[in-house]
């Protein structure tokens, strides 16, 4: 890893060195959803541990604090906040991140679009308040896009995800991993991509690494068991609605 | 179905009609593995329940009871019961039967094997101490081998599952699913064939279902994120084992 990327610090490049070619997974759930609960999000995280993660993705001050009293491995925080007004959700203000900041998490993430965000406040300010109080942490700057990629680089992130590819207007259309997205960046910035977004699979979490990522964040298909259970009950389904078919044949 | 599977019992026929062709989720976790705890089983079964599951599997009374408050879906009960002089461990005997039966489970599964059990009882005797007690309520025996499987036939149980293929001496060598012994079991009998064990892959779920499978249970794959986060660790250090090796030549 170039010095450049981490600014010479060596506890972030002792962090960014345990990620490297590795697997992070992302240990959320919303209120509402049925595995919700900090308790529950610990038990993932312990599980995930236990698997072999080499770092965990939560979100939230409350998550991540019970996650680390279980967990020894880096964790990168988000904080997620919705709000009718704004579509920038993941650690859209430097209040949100100084939130989770204050729990010692070792990667902080944020939407690192140019959508507006409360307060007006913009990612290179929030950017810069960060290394100002939190010199030792690593920030992550998330995008949808190439041109957000390129809008970005130059602003000094540590790394950049394709986080939220297909989750803004720009990207809609992208319904699984990006490897392309992946692919561009590599090509234009030695900041290391972290991938992540829609991987279903180990093969996908491989190609992702081929593309050139730097890590692999795995969220849905390892702690969302809603959505794994759906997949296969929806094979199911799928087989026997052939089965009437050909039998009204 | 034909009335001699569930003696004509509507209750058991209607379990049996909402199981056809359909995912039942296994909800379980030992002391001492990260998602242990009837909470958190009873949060698995309401994201299996949520993604479309036609029913739950789950073991011990105390999980069930906390399973049956949050989900309406039939239940698959086992007692599991370790011991060291005993091989049998999938609900071993009448009295351990009874304990879930209890709850009111709708469908109770025992190892069927002839292995011996404690208190030197038999597979027979525990089926018909659950007869007369528990008329109302399907139960399935478990088996690891077709000829396990050809000697339980004639002892009248609802339902047949491929459970302990891999899981017993006679069988250790089988590492996936095993769709041939499927196969083998409905060619000889009506009973309907539940299977059960190392589904790994939502084509492995369908394959089970052509194979003649009545319906598929799924554990691991959805409920077990400590085994999920190995496989896709695994495949990122394999991939990188692979690079080692190649920038080596």
């Amino acid at each position: 890893m170039n010095q450049g990327v981490t600014g010479g610090n060596p506890k972030k490049a002792a962090v960014l060195e345990q990620l490297k070619g590795k697997l992070i997974v992302s240990c959320q759930a919303r209120v509402g959803w049925p595995m919700y609960g900090a308790e529950i999000m610990a038990a993932f995280a312990a599980a995930a541990y236990q698997g072999g993660a080499a770092g965990i993705r939560a979100t939230g001050a409350d998550n991540i604090t019970k996650i680390k009293e279980k967990v020894p491995l880096p964790i990168i925080g988000i904080n997620k906040q919705f709000r009718d007004d704004c579509e920038v959700y993941i650690t859209p203000t430097y209040e949100s991140a100084r939130e989770i900041l204050e729990t010692g998490i070792e990667v902080v993430a944020m939407d690192a679009t140019p959508r507006a965000r409360p307060g007006g406040e913009t990612v290179g300010q929030i950017l810069a308040q960060i290394r100002e109080h939190y010199p030792d942490v690593l920030v992550m700057g998330e995008v949808s896009t190439i041109e957000e990629a390129k809008a970005v680089i130059p602003m000094g992130f540590d790394l950049i995800s394709t986080t939220l590819s297909g989750y803004t207007r720009e990207s809609i259309g992208v319904k699984s991993v990006n490897l392309e997205l992946i692919r561009m960046i590599c090509q234009i910035t030695e900041i290391p991509v972290i991938a992540e977004g829609k991987i279903a699979r180990e093969e996908e979490a491989v190609m992702a690494l081929e593309a050139g990522a730097y890590a692999v964040v795995v969220g849905t298909s390892i702690t969302r068991p809603e959505i794994i259970t759906q997949r296969y009950a929806g094979a199911l389904y799928r087989y026997g609605g052939k089965q009437q078919g050909d039998r009204a044949i």
